[in-house]
């Protein structure tokens, strides 16, 4: 291991604005609104204040498939949180999500608004309400549980662990990406020996497990995360190859995973979404210009 | 910042025993079990496989309530998965659980046995079989979940991220230990402004949101966990402070904390529990003698 330098942790830490790597302004120790600024609702019932990191992709992937199930319900407005700019900050949001992060949901709904932060109590939240890709039997949904909360407990070691030290951090620091790498590749071989018994990840069927699970690691597999896809040698994980194939290829997901997108190929950015025609060819003018 | 050497990854990631800390001999790149070992099974329709972590202690805690509120079908079985020797690469607790982390639940109340695996998919399960602890109305349920799923994601970043740098790491890195401080004590700030504005983490009732949250956040504010409560300044937090006071008080916190305990006071630490009866004074006979 690379020799580091002996370091002794102060009694009490304290914020300084150190270097942080490349969501260093946007990371603080206090939470809260830094300005007053409310957030804009459109016409459907559901009203989505996301981006399209994997977090924000699961719940549009969902909110797609329920449409294509024929949901009429489950039409909404996609409003792009900025979180770069600091939007995740603003008083409307800090309301709907007092922890600031994307995605956060607002449903319309009923009598009285009802708001649902974490893109997991999302997926829950629209399941149920639903009634769709959420098993009742009480097997297939203990099951579904089981792996949607292991999404939820996993991906910060790949997101905030891996990601962070392997492809983010201002500097290398060989124990820190030893440690998330190796979880990361455990993580993959739980998802690949599952996958080898079992079509999807709850079973037979698609479910919001998969949904919750494809973002993070159908995308590091598929070599959009982290440029990462050698390192962690992805193909040897043959079956989350294949599932994550098979789910790209789902229509809904296609739709899904360009909303709030400001990243990449223009014509795979659709910055914000508030009618299903917003993803048909020729309406490029809603479209976004390429950006960073 | 202290100057760490300039350290260039491989590129690709291979499997080197280096030294990895206080659980680097259970940490792999690899998922499955590694030896063959069947599982005991008790008496109750509930048999839980655990260690008293925080994530261990919220199924116990939970498992208490249902008792306390009347619910017989909550008795269970608890047995000790000592995670230091590897319990949980035995191929019968990888039958349970595929991701080889306590708790994991084997409910053998119907006619098949339902695995259930990842403490708050446990809770989930749990609470609706019982019908407690879990709202039921549209807005308080989404209120509760949303709190459930911050706990799954931001406990990570608590244990895995602050808890390891600053306590457990073999060599102490500033910037992994800042950056983790960082969110700690945000993840505290959103808890705390929360809790000054309700009593209990999902509105007015005690849910198992607060029984997620506690063993995690509870145990940090009160001193229990990384010894850093100076380091993190937890005594700021005054609504977590109250909050977890409280529910420390709990008769069935009380129990459920200890149950599947190894460390601290011998008179906290219930091995394994079998019957409500292993709780009383009287019955040492059943609790450890001390070890480390």
């Amino acid at each position: 291991m690379t020799e580091t330098p002996t370091y002794t942790p102060p009694a009490i830490w304290t914020w300084e604005k150190a270097s942080g790597g490349r969501f260093a302004n946007i990371n603080r120790p206090i939470a809260g609104a830094t300005h007053e600024k409310a957030l804009p609702v459109g016409r459907h019932p559901l009203q989505l204040y996301s981006l399209a990191t994997p977090n924000g992709q699961k719940v549009t992937i969902l909110l797609e498939e329920l449409l294509e199930l024929g949901h009429a319900g489950a039409e909404y407005d996609a409003w792009l949180i900025r979180i770069g700019d600091g939007d995740q900050f603003g008083s409307g949001f800090v309301g709907v999500n007092p922890n600031s992060k994307i995605p956060a949901l607002l449903d319309r709904s009923g009598a009285e608004p009802i708001r649902v932060f974490e893109s997991g109590a999302i997926l829950m939240h629209l399941a149920e309400k639903f009634g769709a890709l959420l098993p009742t039997a009480p097997a297939a949904r203990a099951e579904c549980l089981s792996w949607l909360f292991w999404q939820m407990g996993s991906a910060p070691y790949l997101g905030g662990g891996f990601g962070h030290f392997y492809a983010y951090a201002p500097v290398k620091i060989e124990y820190a990406i030893d440690r998330f790498a190796m979880e990361a590749k455990r993580q993959l071989d739980v998802l690949d020996r599952r996958l080898a018994e079992s079509a999807f990840i709850a079973g037979p069927d698609y479910t919001i497990a998969d949904i919750a699970i494809w973002p993070w690691y159908g995308g590091l597999v598929r070599g959009a995360a982290y440029d990462a896809a050698e390192f962690l040698s992805v193909h040897e994980y043959a079956n989350v190859v294949r599932w994550a194939a098979a789910i790209a290829d789902r229509p809904a997901v296609r739709r899904g995973r360009i909303v709030n997108r400001i990243v990449g190929d223009p014509s795979e950015q659709l910055h914000e979404r508030h009618d299903a025609g917003d993803f048909l060819t020729g309406t490029e003018d809603k479209r976004a210009p390429a950006s960073s």
